[in-house]
Formats: structure tokens, sequence, C-alpha cells
């Protein structure tokens, strides 16, 4: 089988590198454009790339000669690294120049039309695809968007209580560095020591987290009905966001009844099977002191989502840990799943379905 | 003016040393003896003991020969840095035998005619002094304890809003190391992790800090009407412990009103003329990313209570962050503090009220 | 073709879980036996063993019981992760009784007779087995030892530079904390800190890695003729030991020169098939800030030792730095690749040539 | 006693931040100009600052605006906190132009005529000015540098060996993060972390060290004759630069006798009673695991290096680990200490001899 070349957009960043080394060997993939700033536009990637990752460069990638962002590319399916601002245009334009657009930038992600795709939660949003074409004019682009990550545990360990009627939600998140990228976090401001802020990323999960877990009606997303409060805070960790969530239900279920539901929870089919889909979703880990974050983080290679201490809470009803690893499953990782549900659906023309079968 | 010599329970501990370096150069106290187990027992303390903090065992206090446990001390003022087993009864045994036992220790906390002292919150919760005087036929000794270090935070902050109505309160901790005591948690156990659990913690802080709150009233405490949830966890941190809160209130407060109350807070008068009290128990900081536990936990020598980011909470009306210094503030500082008005109320039959005036 | 059922001794420790981390899926060998103290025997693997490595227990393991140390066993073949104190007569007790112990101890390292042995660099002191079967009068037991994790780095990049005649070694260490065990070092003690001392590790740098890079002759070891200063210091890292060596050689190879031969070192065909052999046993890396523990210690799944920064030292003419994952190449790691060699060399009676063939 | 007011250039980087922590109460000068990057010039200090030391901006250094790099200044005396790049040329025009600029930044000192002044070490280096005033025809201003922040324990330790013959050295050290300035090292690239380089600090070290332990001969500096060869490490500790020294002696003292002269070095009477000088500028450390990096940065309020360790090394004779903390002894205190020894020297015209002596 042949695989299909994708474009790579922040190619030399943290998130971008950490596309990179996960399609390192994916079944139906492989990076074939790397786009960076004009910069380091014109030079081989493994020179002018300060990789932050473990390791070195993936040599099938270290040769390719970085292009810059407003050039032409030849990929149908581009994934975009890009900062905000960078991607805001940049990202839509080449939806209309016909390309299929992954981000893991936050500029288009509460765009009405496109769809916040997490594969276990809500693939039906996939259909959002034909919303924005048939509204937009698009023949073969689209842009779908994937989560801030630390809406990441939350939404995964919600999703499955949704049956029960979820009312309100607080969330206290502990925040990796990685999070925000390269540079990112100086180390003199957490070295020994919490910051108890992280720009803009309360307001993300008090917005993104419920339209993830809303559902797609006429042509639309509607939101979950419920109220979250979030407060974000950065902590010497290097990959992994874990959250504290406390959860109010509509329905009173018992405690072994929604650990039963964690445990046994699995993708629908369509998604199950695709490469970088985990497994197991949601692990429940019965000790009393998980999940943490180095610990738990790779759990389905940085796909599972962990979840632990599930207990009565006095005010809300419900109160549990959860984790995700943030530029796995938070990034990079679901940006690709969402690209491998997309390709299967049919939606990339240069990708056939008899592609996905041969492969799986 | 002569100072009193004071004992210390579980000198060689690590709370045992902050007591030890806190006490250095205390205008009222001086260490005089120091108690440790049967192993260190007859030893100079500087040889036996493994100072944890920073620098080295200061020389007024290196050259003392430990004393057992079992033995009798000749200090009316003892402080208890014992662990809980210890603690329980010994300290009951030392206060029958006259002495005042100020103890951080958690095994003697809940006890109804002990007092669970903070100067500036609940400094009248002292009188407890002359009931337990009373039902236990002692004459000059007493039980007093101090709180757990996570509740202190928590239970700083809330003082001043108490005149609100306080009904809900939701905690999530990200506490230090130190707390833990030594050697405490391993090293494999923190670094680059978090952990989402502290043995003991959440049901302390759902217990203490409502009776710290409470008032005192017909020689008992009547706790805070409220319901507290609480989730603690471990970060890898040195010291200062931060917490996340969500509170609702039966009145409305605007945010404004209660950064006032909180920056204007100060101790009464016979606390606030205590060696040990700081200027501010309170710090409103007016940064969208502070409290942050290194920058901020020795606020006020370590005994200030650092908070930030007040905001609206969707779920509980108000949210906010809190920061204490775990060693200090949270547990020898705060014995000592406790040990001061002890001493200022005159319990102390071998402190007089003339000492307390001429070294103010 | 029928795998070998091994004994882990010392299995519910830190590198007794290295250990069993690493025979999972391991194509000649599984742990059919774990061995633990007294206070562990009889229970379950998984539930008594506080497992501290990433992830959870092997399912394959965490079912058995766990055995007492002074029991029989029923595998030829054991990997030795006891402490020093209880490795030193029980190993030799196992040989005797005609188990083949391949020992991460330190307590039998320097018994003239059993080899300290490193497959790419001095894969003839295997020949030791001989000496000391006839010796002792053991048909099928010996004691085989790999050596302090310190020391890996270091007789890793020497050993291909023992043709220009080595002279004088000055060697100091930053170890990680892992190479301590569990819970070994204390957090209060390495959280932003340095501690420039490892209790025993600096005499055993010295000895060990002279007779590590000596030869075999005669029926014994001599060792290399040179002179080693070491000084060791522990460091807030997780894995990774990374040494700074300046080094004095008899001879006046340009730096090229040492990088090439570094570069293109491969072990002896006998070593190089084996299932844990990297195909590089050493990496040159051409970045000026490289070796890095956290992003090096990987390579080569943690069998590699990665060197840099090869300058002119203006004392003894050459430095450089080097790193090993300290508890895979430096400890259990290398134990397996010992056991590997012993294997395919036959000196395993139940584990026949053809097993080695097939699965090669 | 007039205090003399003073100008930071840098002012706001977090070495300029060190210097404004120090002189808040110091006894003879006080900040009176804060100098800035033009992007920051005309704000208020404390509201452009991103203060990363602990605590806030002291209130007194927070209400001045930020002045421009190149307007005039008020102050006679000039602390230099700028980048090299702008350090090299507008330092040496204050200078011209009357200032005395005591400066921490590398530029300007190998400079022969400018004195690489630590006053413990080499007071009768501020000759010097005599000498650059002169040829240079410079009335009042000067210019003063103190040396980089590593070299500053190797030349504190070293300093009262002279007497033996030094010949040889190896140094390796560990260097904080804060070494790196603000926001400096990135925290992805050393938490869990060590890096074996430091941008320019070998050289630094290999000449710096020399010249700081050179003698004042003919108008010039004569520099120790001895070699030495440095390995510069990055390591995640906040503050105190750590170094493990091997040294050669052409006489050969005894361990305990050098141990006796670190012991009792003071200063000479002209340094031991400037307000910075620290009582011990050397404390050596009978523990076998110290100096350490957290622990002991603080010796001497910051001031007094720690050594320990001293044992034989095999190669090079003599064996021991020095620490110093970086930005206060290595940078900004030492900084100040100069400029307390230039002005207790009659070298600023506007500092009487009289205020020195009312003010010891």
């Amino acid at each position: 089988m042949q695989k299909l070349g994708v474009a790579i957009l922040g190619a030399t960043g943290a998130v971008g590198q950490r596309f990179i080394q996960l399609l390192e060997n994916h079944p139906w993939f492989y990076v074939a454009e790397v786009i960076g700033s004009s910069r380091s536009a014109g030079q081989p990637y493994g020179e002018i790339t300060n990789w932050v990752l473990d390791g070195n460069v993936p040599d099938s990638v270290s040769h390719l000669t970085v292009k810059p962002l407003d050039g032409n590319f030849d990929s149908p399916l581009i994934f975009s690294a890009l900062p905000k601002e960078a991607a805001e245009t940049r990202e839509i334009e080449l939806a209309a120049a016909g390309h299929i657009v992954c981000t893991n930038a936050s500029a288009n992600r509460m765009v009405d039309d496109f769809p916040l795709l997490l594969p276990e939660v809500n693939h039906d949003h996939i259909k959002l695809i034909d919303v924005q074409r048939e509204k937009r004019g698009w023949k073969t682009g689209a842009v779908i968007a994937n989560s801030n990550c630390t809406a990441m545990p939350v939404v995964m360990a919600l999703a499955p209580l949704r049956q029960f009627g979820i009312t309100k939600i607080i969330v206290v998140s502990a925040q990796a560095i990685s999070g925000a990228g390269y540079p990112g976090v100086a180390s003199l401001d957490i070295l020994d020591n919490m910051i108890p802020y992280v720009s803009g990323d309360e307001q993300k999960l008090e917005t993104e987290t419920l339209r993830m877990l809303g559902s797609y009606q006429n042509e639309q997303i509607s939101w979950m009905d419920a109220k979250l409060s979030a407060s974000c805070n950065r902590v010497p960790v290097i990959d992994g966001h874990l959250v504290n969530v406390s959860v109010e239900l509509r329905a009173n279920p018992r405690l072994n009844e929604i650990i039963d539901i964690w445990t046994n929870f699995r993708a629908s089919a369509e998604v199950a099977n695709l490469p970088s889909a985990p497994e197991h979703p949601l692990y429940y880990m019965p000790q009393i002191d998980r999940p943490q974050s180095r610990r738990d983080r790779n759990a389905g290679k940085g796909m599972s989502t962990s979840i632990g201490r599930l207990r009565e809470c006095p005010i809300l009803g419900y109160k549990f840990a959860a984790l995700s690893h943030n530029t796995i499953r938070g990034a990079a990782g679901c940006s690709i799943l969402n690209a491998e549900l997309i390709a299967s659906s049919g939606y990339i023309a240069a990708f056939t379905r008899e592609k996905t079968l041969s492969a799986g």
C-alpha cells in the first residue's frame, strides 16, 4: 500500500516535533512536507531544528527542506501546529485551496461549522465537514480541530457519564510545562514552584469541554447544558496534565457503577480500529494514589486517559482525578487520530477506503 | 529579661528542626531541652541529627544532649513534633504532669476540650485551656494544638469571610514535600511527577477547618456550619502549600469588597504584638499569576498567607488561590505563635506578664 | 521454541522491577520465579510490590507468588538484585547448588575468579566461569557480575581507546536518583540540590573500571595499568548517569580519529547478535550540548552509551562527556546481556545452542 | 550619614534585580537610578519589571522611573548588569564621563588595565584604577569587573593555596539555572536533565581564574602560572554553582594543613570590615556529603564559599568540592563588595572616608 504524504505546519516547534515523532512509521501517513517560519525556510529540517523531544530528529524527516508558510503544498492532508495568530487565516486559506487541515491551534476551534473532534467521544461531529463544505463552497478542503490539552482528560472521563445527566463540573488542573511549547516556561519560573495561572486555558476549558461533549443536531453542535468552573495551574512536570474534578449528576449512580462504565468504555467500531486508537481509551486505576503524571502519562502509548480516586464529593456528589498525556492525546496524537477517522470516512479523495482495509 | 527554657519533643525530625531554627534568637524562649527517640537519647544533638534544613544546626543547640521521651523535663513549655502514635498519650501525660504542650501532632487535635488554636482567627478558643484544666483537674498543664498544614491557607483566607456566611467550600491542594517530614517522600516518587493523594489529609482538612473557623460558646467549640470537599495532591515543591478554593457565601459581596477585607485584615491587639505575629496575616497579590509556591512562601518570614486570583466561580460564586508556608505558618511557626499567646495570656506560671511587656 | 524460566532475587526492589520489565517479551527467557524478603514471601507479586517504574506490574508476573530467599529454586538461571549484605553468601550458595547467578550486587564483583562481564568490552572474561568451576568444584553453577552503574559510561567510552595506551583518567560523575534504589534518595535531599557524594561509588569506580578494561591471561584478569580518580555526585535526574572524563593516552591520536573509532565501534559477532545487544554500543553526538541525561538515556533502548564534546584537555590531553542509562545498561540490562552471552556460549545446560539459533 | 545614590544598568534583568535586592538597606548606598532597555524606559520600575526573585520589588525602587541606557546619569557609582554586547562600549563611555562602573558583564573583564577584582583574594589589583586613569586620561571614572560566576568558588578555594605553588587544576562545574539569567534556560531543557555545556564558560574559567589569582606587578597583572582545564555543566538547581576540583601543588601539604588554612582564612583588615564582607570567606564543612547547592548556597548571606571533601587525588594530588552562590557572591554581591572597597579606598570623590568610618 502506498502511504499518503502529509504536511506539517509549524514543524520546527515543540508540537510540530511531536507530530513528526508520532508519524514515524505510521501505517497510513508519512511526512512529506515540513513548513516553518521564514527564518528556517529553505534549510534542511534536521539542521535548523532544535529538537526538544528525547533522542534525535527521525532520519526520514531530517533531510527535508523546510518550506515557507506562504507557499503551496502538495499534500492533501495538513497537520497544523501553528501558533494561534498564524493559524487563524492561513488554515482557512489552505482548506479553501482544497486541503484537509487537522489543527492543534486554538484559533479556529470554536468556529461553528468546524468540528472540535475527539473520535471516542463525538465522532459524529465529523459531519460538520459536510456542513462547512456546503456553506463555504469547499470541494475537498476542510478544517478539523482538536481541543485544548487540558480539556482532554476532563472530556474523556466525563463522556461516558453523560447518560447520568451532567450538571456541574469543577476542574482544577496541574499542567505540565510542555503544554507551553518551547522555550515556553522559563526554568526560573517553575523549578521548586507552582504557578496558579495558565494564560487563556480556563476560558478554553470552560467552553471547549461543553462543545466537545455536545451533540450534533440539525447541522450544528448543541453544547452540553452544564456549568463548568476551571482553575488552571502550572507544575514542574514535563508531560501529563492531571485534573482534579468534582461533578454533579442528575442521576445517582453508585461509585462502582461509574467505575464499571469507565473500565468497559470502548470506542465505536469505526474508531476502535484506527491505527492510533488505544485499546482502552480509559483506564480506571484501583490504587489509592494514582494516576500520577510521570508514571501514567504513557498509558496506551500516550493515548489512554487514566482515572483514579473516584469518591463522594460532599458538595457536588462525585470527585476523581484524571490524567492525559498533553502533547500526545492532548495535541498531536489526537490530531492524527482525527485525521485517521477523516481518511477512513472517505473525506480525503486521495486516500481510498481500500487502503484503510488493507492497512487495518 | 530572662528567657523561658522550652523543650522540643521529636527534636531530631524535620518539624523539630524547624522549631529549633525558628526559636534561634527568639525574644522570649530558648531551647533548653531536646527530646528524641531512644536511639538518639544520650548523644549530642548536633552529632546525632541529620539536619535537613538549609545551613547547619544552630550552635546554641548543637551541644545539648538528647533526652529520652519517657523521662522528666524541666521546661514548663513543651513543643511537640512527635509522630502521631507517639504523641497521643505522651502529650496528655506531660500536660497532666504540669507542662503546657503546644503540639503540631494530629493525634489530639480534635479532642473536644483541646483548642485548635490559630491566633489571628480564633484566639478566644484559648479559653478551652480553662475548660480542660477544670475537667481534668490539671493545675498548670494544658494541651494546645495547631492545625494540619494544608488547612492553614484555607482557614486564613476564609476567616474574614465568615461575616458573609460561608456555606460550601471546595479545596484542591498542591502540597510541598516537606509536609511529609524526613525522609518522607522518595525522590523517585515525586521528581517530574504529581501524586493525587496525601494520606489522611483530606479527612483532616474537612474537619479541622470547620472546627478552627467555629466559635467558642458555652465552654465548647461550635463548628462552622458549612460543607467542605478536599482533594489533596503532592507536588515537587520543597516548601509551601498552595490551594485552589471555590467558596459559596450566603451574602453576595463584590470581588473588590473581599479584596479590601483581605488587604486590611489585622490580628486583634493581643495577637498583633506577639513576637512571631506577622504584620500582615494576609497579603492579596494583584498579579494574575500569584501566589506562587517558591516566590511567596516566605512572605512575612513565612507567617503570612498570600492570596491571589479572586474571581467569580460559575458554580460556587467565588474562587481564588492561597498559599502558606507549611512548616512555618503551617507547623512550627504557628505552634510558637500559639505559645506566645498562651504565655502573654498568663497561662504559664513561670512566664510573667511583665516579661511580655518588657520584651514587646 | 520453549523459553527458559528464570528467577529474580530481590524482585520487589527497584532493580528487581527493572529486570522484570526488561524480561517482558524477552525471546529466550521468561520470569518463572520471583524471590523477595520474608515480609513479602507467600504473597502475590502484584499485590505486595510497590511498583516504582512507569505503568504497572506486567500481567505475566503479577500473579506469581513471591518465594523466600532461603528456599530452593527451579530455574537454572538466576538474576540477583539483592542488596550487598544479602548477596554475599547467598549468591555463592546458589552457584554451588548448580545455578548460574548473574548478579547486579556489588558484593562479589571483585572476587578473582568471578567475571565482571561487559560483553562488548571484555567478553573473553567469560572464561573465568571455567576457572571458578574448576577451582570450586562446581558443575553447572557460576557467578557472573556486572559493574557499578557509574563505571558503565566510563568503561564503554574508554574500551576502544585502549589501543592508544590509557594512563590517567579523571572522572566526575552526575548520577541519577534511581541509582540509589527505592526509596533511596529522599526528595528533601535532592530537589533543587546537588550532593557531591555517593557512598562507596568512588572506590568502586576506581577499581571496577580497571578490572573490566583488563585482559584475561593465564586464567585470571590482568587489570588495566592506569590511574583513575573519581568524584561522584548525585543530581536531581531520574535516570541516566553522566560523566565528565579527562584522559591521558600514550599515543597522540587526533580528535577525529577517536570520534571515528567511537562511531564505528561494534561488538564482536557473538555479542552483536544477542537479543539485548544494541546495534550501536556507542553513539558520538556532534551537537555541542549533548549527551544530556533525559534526552539521551534511552538511546538503543537504554543499552547504548552516548558520548559527546570530545576536545583537548590542557592537563591530560583529552576530555569528553558520556552517558549511560544506569538501571538498564548500568544494571539489569547489562546483566541480561551477560546472561544471553552465557546462554549462547553453552554454559547453561538447560539452554541449547539450537534455541539461540532459532530465536536469533 | 548621607548614603550615596547609585545607578543600576540592566536593572530589569535577573542580575539587575539581585543588585536591587542586595542594596535594599545597604548602609552606604541606595538605588537612585534604574536603567533599562528602550522598551522599558519611561515606565515605573515596579510596573515594567517581571520580578523573578522571591517576593516583590522593594518599595523604595518600585516607583523609580526607568531611564534609557543612552542618557546621562547623576550617580557617581554605577553597577552594570548589562548583557555583554550592550556593556562593551557603554561601560567605557560612562567611565570616560566620570563614573565608577562596577560591572558584572564579561565584556571588559580581560582588558589589561581593568581590575578583575575579588577583595579577599586580590584587593591590590585595585591599583589598576590608577593605571587606567593615567593611561586613559580619566579623572574620576573607572571600570572594575567581577569574575564569571563559576570561577568564583574555584578562585576562593585556591587563593590561600597559592603559597604551595599551584601548577594544574581540573574543574568540573555544576551550574545553577540562575546563572543564565531570565528567561534563560527553558524548563523543557533542564527538568530531569543535565546539560554538559554552558556557552562560553569554560573559556572564561580557564582565563579569568588565572588572572584573578595573579599578582599586581609593575602596573599590570601577572597571571598565575598554572594550567587549568574546565568542563561546565548545567543542572536543575536554582542558585549555587558547585565545582569538583582536582589540583596539583608544588609543595606537599598534609590534608589537615589545607583544611586549617581554609578554616582560618580571613580577609585583610581593609576588606574584612566592609559591609558586605562575610566574616568567613571560606567554610570547610567536615560532613562527608557537603557542600550541597541548596543547603549551603546562603552561607554568610550568600557571600561565603563552602568547601568540603578534601581528599587525595591519585592523579593530581588533591581534590575537593566547593560551592558559591552564583548571583550573590558570583555576581551582584561581589560587585557591591568591590564597590565598597573602592569607596573606602577613596576612589569615589563623592564618598568621603569619614562616611566609611562612621558607618562601619
